[in-house]
């Protein structure tokens, strides 16, 4: 049984991943960190990781990127593997976690569900097969009203992904509407669809002559992400120092 | 049973259109007009509608722009209805097809299947039931990599139907990429999508609170433009001067 | 404002029925019914309708249909119009529900979306100008894994309306892989997809010569029929007695 | 440049691939073989491969599954490899194709489209993954109206391959509208959708907890089967005797 200590924990997603984990048979959480120590559920809440004194296995983090900081030095500390899902960290940050994943095991990635993990995946093995016989690549993404960004990081790590098998070879397009000129073929489209509350679609598309091919990811929940975190910490526990990625845990 | 002329009748849409008339009991094609005056199927062939001696109910145009002035003056002349599918005409052309229909019957649509005209109408009656309910619209379409417009003229047509009801109230939106912002409201966003071969594809999403419609069209060929034109020319035999549209011949 | 009871109020459905409203400046909850008489809400809860003394515009139901009977007995009593949102009722209550609603305003519907009863007017319209041109008519629908019955029950309302706009002269089919036989014209395919946790998908399907044209329905949430009971209220709100439904809402 | 020879060079599918190859600058037609022996194209046409006196490294063979017999010996014969797609041959004929592959080069495969070969390679890889993390798994296939059977022979090869990832423990379900239950976990769900002229679709679907992954596959023309047939000529020129499978061709 794996032990855990969820960092974040009276947030919203540290509450949905408390949720599952309760039901899960193989991991526990055997404390909280938050700054709101409030104990809301059947463990204990501390208000950093330094001042926890429960011993675990490994700490999944949900928290703000402020508390990065301190998560880090007390992961070192403590030797305890993590797996960062707090977002919006600066490049500092960024080195930091690096950094500390050569005395720790750190798993950090670009989307944290299984779903999306198994299209980067895909997308690996398929691009050079259909890149070559001519296929053309277009990736559309739908998402809600309100998200501020666009195309979504997952579009374009989709891309990347595809991108790094050919040589990086390709520019990506935005937009096709400001010039009248046939497709380029070393280019991959990129388009962003907005609306309601979409939580998530990804459409990948290949292209070819008479054929398409279309692999797509739909997101119903944010669970899907709190469901990749706990997949992580039970492969981390136990793992030596090193960065690791979700590609890691599906294998 | 209608006696049509065949307007470009040793084309590509001319041929597609001869093969498919030889297999319908309600209309018949009894001349052919083009530059190119061989005979290749049943009926005669002449160099202009002007001299075509031949007696008939309705002509269906698929030549060059180039031809359409003698085409609409030889049928103000002869008084013979016709369905005008040649694309690219001038802004003077459009005005003497106008003018023109004071005289005779003439039919002339955006675009010419069935299918398309069927989701204009849908979207006629959809549209100010789902806006006013808060659904945020957005319009995807892929093509062919050889198309040299983005976004298509039909896509444009839905948006434009779309907002047609809603006093006009939207703003296009076609790239989403340069700026971090929510959607607005009064946003129509269209989207274009090109690879390989595809013939067709318009992709209406209304997106709401936790519900999305969609509305689709797929061609599969050329042909549904051609068998549009057969139904329009059954429709338009025998009907009086006047400016008509697809969605009179869809009712 | 109109003020609304919630029958069931400390059910799934009626707890978020009552967090909607709250965030709506046109209705409010002046009381609750539920056998559970807790008072979660701000709003006083009575073990049933009859016993509720508090003066209201409308009740809305999604109790379960063992409280249906003494539910119509007190709207009839206190002419209170109902919005009626349990399933599973009997032969026996549906007939004292159409009793009933010669009384009093009352309103019952195969399924409460706005967005799928939009479909149903879609359909309605749609279906004789396709079918008569010649396209075939299939239905998909995806729902979760623990559902038992296939097809939906929205499937088959969706099929009823378009098989009403032709006479029923359709036969519905919901497995083709029992014989080797060509499609009969005259049938609506129904198929039923079970996977995961879906929510519902519907797809309605006109395949024609050449081309597709697909009308689809995706929910990410049952927050869609607690939205559409909510919008039934305030429409049911001060009409006189009579059997509504939600295409009457959708106008 | 690879010298191929056609049989079954004046049916339909002969006469795409003669189209196909005139503009490919890596494989020439050098013969053809066909019981109608009219030469329609550049090339020399004889009655049965036996009687052909033209050199050539490979044999494609669309022809009739009555000719069957005939080729496998000439090719056995000539030492010729040949990429046989004609359909429907019988036990004793499959037999024989796997003696003749001891002799020469052989390659036969369910599906000649490379689009196909490619999906069956993402689902070897993706269905344990995801089996494995609990997604259910369902195919839906769509074809015209004048499909006798169901479901498709590919949507049965795509179910196989994910089957046999997983020791073959799924059984395959056709039909859920007979009975009221749960979906089965150890079930593949098949479904078939017949209308107009859809040219083929294969939709493989795996629904988890909140996401689903769909791999989908669309054909606009037969023109594909012509086009892999031609990739896998190339690729079996010169090889050894064997028994090759599109899979090889992709890689």
């Amino acid at each position: 049984m794996v032990r855990a200590i969820m960092h974040g924990c009276n947030g919203a997603m540290g509450q949905v991943i408390t949720n599952l984990i309760a039901e899960d048979p193989g991991i526990e959480l055997v404390a909280g960190v938050d700054i709101n120590t409030e104990q809301k559920n059947g463990y204990p809440v501390f208000a950093s990781l330094a001042e926890c004194d429960v011993e675990a296995d490994v700490v999944i983090d949900f928290a703000s990127a402020k508390a990065t900081d301190a998560l880090l030095a007390a992961m070192v500390e403590k030797k305890l593997p993590g797996v960062l899902c707090s977002t919006g960290l600066s490049e500092e940050q960024l080195e930091a976690v690096k950094e500390a994943s050569t005395k720790v095991a750190i798993l950090k990635s670009a989307n944290m569900s299984l779903g999306i993990n198994t299209l980067f995946k895909v997308l690996k093995m398929v691009t050079p097969i259909l890149a070559e016989a001519g296929f053309d690549m277009e990736i559309v993404e739908k998402h809600h009203n309100r998200k501020l960004d666009a195309p979504s990081g997952t579009a374009l790590a989709l891309a990347d992904v595809m991108n790094e098998t050919m040589d990086n070879a390709y520019a990506y397009k935005f937009d096709r509407t400001q010039e009248r000129k046939k497709r380029d073929k070393m280019e991959i489209g990129i388009q962003a669809v907005r609306g309601g509350t979409i939580v998530g679609e990804h459409e990948v598309i290949f292209a070819g002559t008479d054929e398409v091919i279309t692999i797509s990811h739909t997101a119903y929940s944010r669970a899907i992400f709190a469901k990749g975190a706990i997949a992580a910490a039970k492969y981390l526990a136990g793992k030596p120092a090193g960065y690791y990625d979700m590609k890691d845990v599906i294998g």
